[in-house]
């Protein structure tokens, strides 16, 4: 093999540390940066560096610059008595793109897994209980992705929080989703959370 | 949309100013690295902001670390009387990857190209030939990629060293590939390049 210049090789190393990013496509993203000024790799590399500046909400566990993140300093959605329950902020922000629901969330950080030692002490459920009594929670949405782990999980908090109207989000048939591609799981789901047509 | 910090939205810019990298792709990116340690950012953002002091090889057009490159100053390859002409450093590791060729490079940059003001001055002809004389060339391989303008800089490249023996490297099926999804060109192309069972 070539023997590349080592700034190209170390820098190669960090990319493919990333996710989804192997060894061909850290040399080829690589190969673009060695094209840039230096004042575009200096903000490349500072804008990384910076992100260990990054907090969790204490609130909520979603980002933060701050102590509490936006989402959480927003009146409006204080006062929407609603909070949103996800396993990850990932998931957070793939509704909040949906642009759908307006109240608080709760990020779990993961699903409840006695195998693996995850309890409902490392899912924080203790201050998503103190939230709901703090903010006049009327109802939650457990936005938890369905799997054997993520159904308990959901059972568990609705058995925790007793005195306030506890959904799941619906299964079903995804827009743009075809019967034929489907897996029977899912189709069955869809037909039990069948809707009269208004 | 959600306010997500600064931080994480100008490191998820910087992301995806990189080649086939979108929005959606750099902020997974950005969210795996804020798990990383300090020292993990730090090696990061270094190993890209060192990526401004590469150069090229002031022989062959590669990556160096020095004013020559690794290949340029190995004396067993300089003694290999062969120059494989490229258009690219990408184009340059694919044939080192494949061990097959054990001569010296040069990196075109490019194909003539009229239209776009590439001429045989862009792509560095002159340094070619004087490297022919220099290093007392008896052979020229074209790895140049097959298209109207590299077909073009072939030919120009083969009048320009008469005295030289100037070959292009062979088309035809891909290692792995079926001809039921190959395109009629490269059928021609393999059928014209067909050799007589030894």
């Amino acid at each position: 093999m070539i023997e590349l210049p080592t700034t190209i090789i170390e820098a190669t190393k960090s990319f493919a540390r990333l996710p989804g990013v192997g060894e061909k496509t850290a040399l080829r993203q690589v190969m673009s940066m060695v094209n840039w000024s230096e004042p575009e790799l200096d903000d490349f590399a500072r804008n990384m560096h910076n992100l260990i500046t990054i907090k969790r909400c204490r609130e909520c566990g979603m980002y933060a610059d701050e102590e509490i993140c936006h989402v959480c300093q927003d009146t409006g959605r204080q006062q929407s008595e609603a909070i949103c329950v996800v396993e990850s902020i990932s998931d957070l922000i793939a509704i909040e793109r949906s642009q759908t629901f307006h109240g608080l969330y709760h990020v779990l950080g993961g699903v409840l897994n006695p195998l693996m030692g995850i309890g409902p002490e490392e899912l924080k459920l203790d201050r998503l209980v103190e939230r709901v009594s703090k903010f006049r929670i009327k109802s939650i949405i457990l936005a938890v992705n369905p799997s054997v782990e993520g159904d308990a999980t959901c059972s568990y908090i609705n058995q925790l929080l007793k005195d306030v109207y506890v959904e799941r989000i619906g299964f079903g048939i995804p827009m743009g989703g075809s019967l034929e591609y489907l897996d029977p799981l899912t189709i069955t789901k869809a037909l039990e959370n069948r809707k009269r047509i208004e």
